[in-house]
């Protein structure tokens, strides 16, 4: 017989995946509530999709499409179709506003906040289950939504405390882009490949682009990147191109010139010329929109304008170099993507928050709150006779509005401190039968009590002096533990 | 050459999935921030943790877990193992604190929103992807963890505006029902089975459990259900216990006489004696919080205590009907889920509310708002030429603390107010060159023209009369499409 103990399960999580503790839901539902109070302002309602939808319906628009692995999780249905989960928000929508399609009417705005999943190489800081904040108008196909889409994000960004000038929207287009690729003699085949390799410009550089669009690259980590084989004055005109300026007025001259006489370039180029009259008019100047060229997007169901935002302070990047934070936000116009349903053009445009990027970058402007997600009071329990009082004190301070925690575990009076310490707590409600005998009950503020044995730094002391504990009338209970949590803007 | 028109895509939802409409996304949230106030109220802090875990992670409690796919979406991972969308937030939450056991400390208290899949039959009501509402104790033995528990899912129900008496909480407990089996001398390994079978009294009836107890049945789809191949004489003891009172003093003597003399019945009844002690310590009485037999619960990982919250107003039910709207919420005590990992036992106790059924109960009581969901006021923009000054009223308006659309569509003046009574605006904004060149603005009250016309019943009449339309200077604009606000309390 081998060994009949049974086999212990690993805990684990699959790699790309995380958990997220406490403290962190609790500020990104601050953050997503903030968002969604500003979509709402602007008239858009919100709309949930389920998390499984067909593979032919959320089609093939990822960048790594054309990989075996689709960049998606997928697994075959009941039905012998394929399934898979959603890899974004937009494709989601097109099909629900196809199936609806008589009844919704347009133009449709909605927004929707939910989790998507990518099967990429997961990274630090790149995770393959991620939320997204977006908003949409399908059934529109003038620049005042584009605009609207562009204005709302920036007002999002601006809400969640990032300060104007510390971040920009940049806006592009991808007729224009087309127009270009058309202009260099870019054959519509490597179409797709050579704005791929251009939306590389901010990972790999120029070098690593010019490599891309000519011979291809291999990456740091050894893989072995296919080039798009154009010849070098092709590039040196893509080059050129992504270099432009961009400010509005300086986009639209060099634009206009480089790609001025195609279909697409002059469409793009009128599209632009209105998108910025219109920001003009809300007056909304190059401090909040400006036009890049070098902006892509990595999607390949955008039509027109596409967007991204850009938080552009600094912090520390690989190696302790300083880098703009980068790309917190991107969208754009699909006119094509509720069509593939319907067999009719219906031109939409949106964008879409990535909530865990922005998270970071509010972290570093030191734009949250200190101590989120706690539960400011502990009612103890250190002697069973006297359970049904602390039940009763308990229930008094949540009925005066307070959050409490009752504790229900098990160990004496040391343990109990002991855990309060760790989680965080600061108060703590503290009665014997010594105490509870004379109608008493002692409150302990807990962080005074760290603050003072680290400064004092001798535990006999401390003791001694039991730092910020009083015992007071059983009827002041509600009172005093008031009064402690007042010494703390953030306690509850 | 065959057809070459691209064939389109069919939109459509795998079956049992379903897109949430603006109005119910709205309703819901809500709700769920309700719960995760009272939640809060309680010392429960949010954790997120991922929809995709490893199969071996997860465990097979599910009832569907021994047929072939398990009861679950699954699928192979980079690695080669199984990973599956969860099927409940308890498990995964094991699987978190197993990996973090040193750091946590016990007991550990979350509460967790998500969604969760089940690959079970779909029907009417029944969908595989939905949202659940968990609270859980994690290393916490003691019943007062189980009665807390009780107590805030009993609360969380009152919040929402169900009334005491409209529900109760009935709790049972999985060692008793041990005893109990014991007692009528079935076997351990068909345990499950007679407790699955047992669990569906309310969906098969007491003559469908006793078939189910003994040779099996044939349901109404026709599916072949495998009996426990139970004798007459133990059915008919366990069809008595379930007809046990289910006040908690009678339920206490009735079952004590039952189940006592063997180890799992002696502790069960330990168990729910001291349950009792400490309900009623907190003041609630067999009016909130019952003992029932019956409730034995489906997942294969509760070892203690169970509970059920049955909402028990009736609502109309197939064939018209009349029957008791039935559970929403559910949960148990866990003691083995989280020492599957550690080897050691962690006691745990927890329950979750069901999203989608209370909601749906919650319509039943119309305890919910008219009109949620929708923008109050639309700012149309009927004259291309105006279109800074249409941007200008609609970011006013929004400055003054309103939800406000700017129509981005296209059409004209009849085209955008068809649209606005479709979308349920109440107050829409118009204003041509006429209006604009004499410095005013119309402000129209979309509600009343609505209400106004069905009485009138003549079109060109209510044409003349427009009604609740006025013409007002345009600094006027703000407070004019207030007051009309202030008309319906559900505008904003």
């Amino acid at each position: 017989m081998k060994d009949k103990k049974p086999r212990r399960t690993v805990p684990r999580v699959p790699r790309g995946f995380r958990d997220l503790p406490p403290e962190v839901v609790a500020t990104r539902r601050r953050m997503i509530d903030t968002v969604c109070r500003v979509y709402e302002r602007y008239g858009f309602t919100p709309l949930e999709t389920p998390a499984v939808e067909y593979l032919d319906c959320l089609g093939k628009f990822l960048p790594e499409a054309d990989q075996p692995d689709g960049g998606v999780f997928a697994w075959r249905y009941d039905d012998d179709d394929w399934v898979a989960l959603r890899y974004d928000l937009t494709a989601p929508l097109s099909r629900y506003v196809a199936e609806n399609f008589q009844e919704l009417g347009t133009p449709f705005r909605r927004y929707q906040v939910g989790q998507v999943w990518r099967q990429e190489k997961p990274g630090p800081g790149r995770f393959r289950e991620f939320t997204q904040l977006d908003i949409d108008v399908v059934g529109a196909g003038s620049m005042l939504a584009d605009a609207e889409v562009a204005c709302v994000i920036a007002e999002a960004i601006e809400a969640l405390g990032v300060p104007r000038g510390s971040y920009e929207v940049r806006m592009n287009d991808r007729k224009v882009l087309n127009g270009l690729l058309e202009k260099v003699g870019c054959t519509p085949e490597r179409a797709v490949r050579v704005l791929r390799s251009l939306d590389k410009i901010d990972r790999v550089g120029p070098e690593g682009v010019r490599d891309l669009l000519g011979p291809g690259r291999v990456d740091p980590s050894g893989d072995a990147m296919e080039g798009a084989g154009l010849e070098p004055a092709q590039i040196d005109r893509l080059l050129a191109f992504l270099g432009a300026p961009d400010d509005r007025q300086g986009y639209l001259r060099a634009i206009g010139e480089l790609v001025s006489g195609t279909k697409d370039g002059d469409a793009g180029l009128a599209e632009m010329t209105e998108l910025d009259q219109i920001l003009t008019e809300r007056g909304v100047g190059d401090d909040r929109v400006r036009f890049s060229a070098a902006i892509v997007r990595g999607l390949a169901y955008y039509t027109g304008p596409v967007l991204e935002v850009v938080l552009t302070f600094p912090v520390e990047g690989e190696g302790g170099k300083t880098q703009p934070f980068g790309s917190v936000a991107g969208g754009g116009r699909y006119d094509g993507l509720v069509g593939r349903f319907l067999g009719q053009q219906v031109p939409s445009t949106g964008a879409s928050i990535g909530v865990d990027r922005l998270l970071a970058a509010l972290q570093a402007l030191k734009k949250l709150p200190a101590r989120p997600g706690r539960c400011p009071v502990l009612v103890t329990t250190i002697e069973a006779p006297h359970r049904a009082e602390y039940q009763k004190m308990a229930a008094e301070l949540r009925a005066a509005g307070l959050d409490v925690e009752l504790y229900v575990g098990s160990g004496g009076v040391a343990k109990q401190f002991k855990y309060a310490d760790r989680r965080g707590f600061t108060v703590a409600v503290v009665a014997g039968g010594d105490e509870l005998g004379k109608g008493e009950v002692a409150v302990k503020d807990l962080r005074q009590g760290v603050e003072q044995s680290q400064a004092i730094g001798d535990r006999a002391e401390w003791l001694k002096t039991l730092p910020g504990q009083v015992t007071v009338p059983r009827e002041r209970l509600v009172a005093t533990v008031k009064e402690f949590l007042a010494r703390y803007a953030d306690a509850s």
